[in-house]
């Protein structure tokens, strides 16, 4: 049995909260959050106890630590977590600075513990299904893809100026997904962004719409749209053209109901937003790491990956900025 | 190139004269209806002539004549032209009496020439595709088809009363269509209608709605549900479940594309009636008449399968009406 | 908080005993099976208590019984449950015999207690969706109901000996969801079967393969097709026809992944059965039992509903075997 | 009835042959081709004469030209049918050359005739709905565009060699479509290609596979997706997101046949190239030709678009080479 102990009470941690709970070889012992009665009330649901982030850390019978934590924290929670041995999953991104998530890398490599970065969407079934077919050959040899990533609707700009801006705090997503499709990192990067959603987004410095082409080495695209805003629900599909074929990964729709009618035929729209859609994609998560920790196997999406997206996302707003292609070795060094 | 005469320029004459016109290899030379304004203007835009039935199978010029007049009159024309020496194309069906088809099924033989029926919808492209899959086994063999035939709007009730009926007029077509896609005749037919479309065509003595099981020698089903109304278009889809999988083949919808927004996805209707839906297929019926003659080969749908059909749609009949299941062997003699 | 003991703990008991567990208002507190090791392992696993039958039903800690045992216990456990003061939620059907389950209902309708009938398909999110559109007003007057029912494959000749037969044992959730959807119990059934998937099934007088039509007091019209397999999968849809539309409840496929290629766009295939299909049912029936006791509001499946789908089933069995309609007042009398 | 002057007999002249001859309203009397016996064939089959380019541009009793010649023909054919006094419509682009393109549209306004630009595709009835949609205001003020364009296999290195490249000859139509869909001129362009399809493709100095993003006045993005090889068929699929929805045009597929197997469901390919996709679209064209002449209105695709769409490419190929962004400012002047 993983002992646990979880750090951030939030609208994520709440996720993770039910994923440590359910899994049957993992148990949450104790819950910390800056605000403390949101740990106490989360801590109360599910019989665990509500402490600070160091009574978490420091607790010798703690085997792993879920940090659901704001972003600013997490390259130093990582650190000390690791630091005092425990197993760590850690929500994305890294960290803003690129150059604190390489430290932060080198710090947690040198402890030995593993790391997991939390890109959700690798264990979405669909995606998971997708990359399983690339993977068998199914379409041959992979050449161009693409993801379409949009959310419901634009979050409050307080929280955008907070956030890094759209290249890490959304579509970093997408960036580890492209990689993980393509099965390496992008030689290059060129990105165009604008804000025509909400022009407040604009004015706080970041973009909401915004299209990035990554190219790899040996000549393979991808291109990433996403947008803060589509009226239907949350926009989530992959489609990867090969040498033989087409793989697409649709939507998961509220219901399969249509309605035919004078006025056309009405079909249920795409699931909400992500904690609806990717509900299953958080336990799957969490089950892989929990897989690997008690294997002592690879985690599945190491810290690299996390600080690897966040390199393309540095390079995608200096895209963005100067009009021009940028190689991510430019970015790297 | 083969010289045809069309007795009938109602709304489906029309269909056949642009057919027989567009055909490489067939002419259209003569027009015939009871109004002779309608043959005139008709026979205009085609470069044909306006005559008379009577001068059109008298005619020793003229090779082929398609019969598209009022039901009535089918099994005199057919004799008529069969005895004059044409190949015949009648449309559907043969005639509202059993017996009298029967009859008139003896007298064409007689003369050796080839009749054609108008069940255009096996050269409807999905129908055919279908059909195709089935023989190529790709689903094993067949075991339970289940068609549905839905028109977008009902009638006039003048037109219903001397249609003979839903099932001779409308779900005949299904028939032929259940016998082809089974390879065989029913032996036995369960039928059940009720008037709830439109009461005027309860009033009328007719259905409106119907559902009808035939039951093959082999222990097969096939199920036709028919309504005459279907507010959303004409609604023509065939299921077909066999030992190894499911053949469908669904509506022709008038476009591609499909919108979503917060009230779902719309996309498009089907094809609006039979005229959008199956104008390919007339045109693939008319080729192969063409073809058939010009080869001396059998032509894909005989005068046999119009009789056969229209046994089954008195047999549909006589079980509605009796709320028992009816044996075609009993309708047959 | 609920207090629940379980009987049976085979398949269908595990399934329950999850949806009871996960349930914040209920709690399994015992559970009983003829087979005593499976009753111990699952109560093991939920920290509930191995009983028998009896003891289950004689303590007066435990407010509801969940009747997950073989059919023929189901209406003496009805009995006694109710007689105890046991609110009751019991799987379909209710007896295979209708007078036993007739006299059942009026034994247990004399205690006052509740008793639920398990047709968790009426739960299913997707059948609801349909259900609350019809509800709505959304296709107008409804006319023609069609259902598609098809297991992926035959269960063993052993099962179907003892099952009733598949009106009684499979057919009985559409009889059920028909009555359901149309808002009326029917007044004629006219039934066909056949055996062509499994001679077996046939040669122990039982049917794989049927197409039962109902016809309601307003002339409406429902049809039901049954197939014991479907090589792709199980098939669960739904269509209803009303004066203003059509509303349809298609299958949820494994995935939302297509692979286009030479050989053609592939999709992913149903949900393989009911485990998988119907898990989501299975909590919200849960928790509409739970809602229901709590409240003391009326269950929404009925032990009448149970009774009536009995009925059909019966009437669907002697239609078949007369080749002619069946008036449920027959029945029913 | 408009008399109509074909030069070019190829490919793509005998889809306009077909078109003008089933117009009722134009009629096709002469053919040109520097391949005579094309010419001769071609005019067999349609009752035209056939003659040199010369010979129909002179002739007084022609109304109009069509112009399917090889590209570098295009502007020399263009100034001399207007400077004759037809009216004309000629296939895409209207040249290699911007330059020489500038002229051309100069030379051609100089005379007040008509000309039209074959742009097909904005004929399609799929697109035309889409774009309807859009007018409509159905999904708000549009954002975001993406057209994916792909070819089934790719053309031969010869035929690459002598095509001005993807952008020039294949992307071409897709920049007017994203013009006509946005309703203005780009501002800025980038684009990125490889060659992956087809190394010859590359040794030839061209791309196979590209991704160009387009960047609007007011902000809105749109992004064209390229490739050489699609081997399921011709894939032509336009997305337009708006402030309130999403409009999706999908690819007109072969049948609507669908099997489904234990191996999954397999439904039918797109039609396979342009020819069988586009057919409609060619009639279409050729009929808001005949009216926009007869009624003396402006043609729905003018010179001016010719001439944008290859300014647009030009860029493309620019940003391509010099991995930057290109000002279409800095293009046209």
């Amino acid at each position: 049995m993983l002992r646990v102990g979880l750090l951030g009470a939030g609208r994520i941690g709440l996720v993770h909260a039910k994923a440590i709970s359910a899994h049957p070889q993992s148990k949450l012992v104790a819950i910390a959050d800056v605000v403390k009665e949101s740990a106490t009330k989360l801590a109360g649901q599910y019989g665990a106890e509500a402490r600070s982030n160091e009574a978490v850390i420091g607790d010798a019978a703690i085997d792993a630590v879920l940090i659901a934590t704001s972003t600013n924290t997490h390259s130093d929670l990582i650190e000390a977590a690791t630091r005092a041995g425990k197993a760590v999953l850690c929500e994305k991104p890294v960290d803003l600075s690129l150059a604190r998530a390489q430290a932060c890398r080198a710090a947690a490599a040198a402890t030995g513990r593993p790391v997991m970065i939390g890109f959700n969407r690798r264990f979405d079934p669909n995606f998971a299904a997708l990359k399983a077919a690339v993977d068998r050959g199914e379409i041959g040899k992979s050449e161009l893809l693409s993801i379409t990533s949009f959310d419901p609707a634009p979050p409050p700009v307080a929280y955008v100026q907070g956030s890094g801006g759209l290249f890490r705090d959304m579509m970093i997503h997408d960036f580890d997904m492209a990689c993980w499709m393509m099965g390496s990192a992008p030689q290059t990067v060129t990105a165009i962004g604008t804000s025509i959603v909400d022009p407040e987004i604009g004015n706080a410095g970041d973009v909401d719409t915004a299209v990035v082409t990554l190219r790899f080495a040996d000549g393979r695209i991808a291109v990433i749209k996403n947008s803060r805003r589509a009226a239907y629900g949350y926009d989530q599909r992959i489609e990867l053209l090969g040498a033989e074929g087409l793989l697409s990964a649709g939507n998961v729709l509220e219901n399969t109901v249509s309605k035919a009618t004078k006025a056309g035929v009405v079909s249920a729209k795409p699931e909400y937003f992500f904690l609806e859609r990717y509900m299953r994609s958080y336990a799957a998560e969490w089950a892989a790491f929990v897989e690997a920790v008690n294997t002592g196997s690879a985690v599945p999406v190491s810290l690299d990956d996390g600080v690897n997206a966040l390199a393309i996302a540095e390079a995608a707003a200096l895209s963005a900025k100067t009009a021009a292609t940028v190689a991510m070795a430019s970015v790297i060094n």
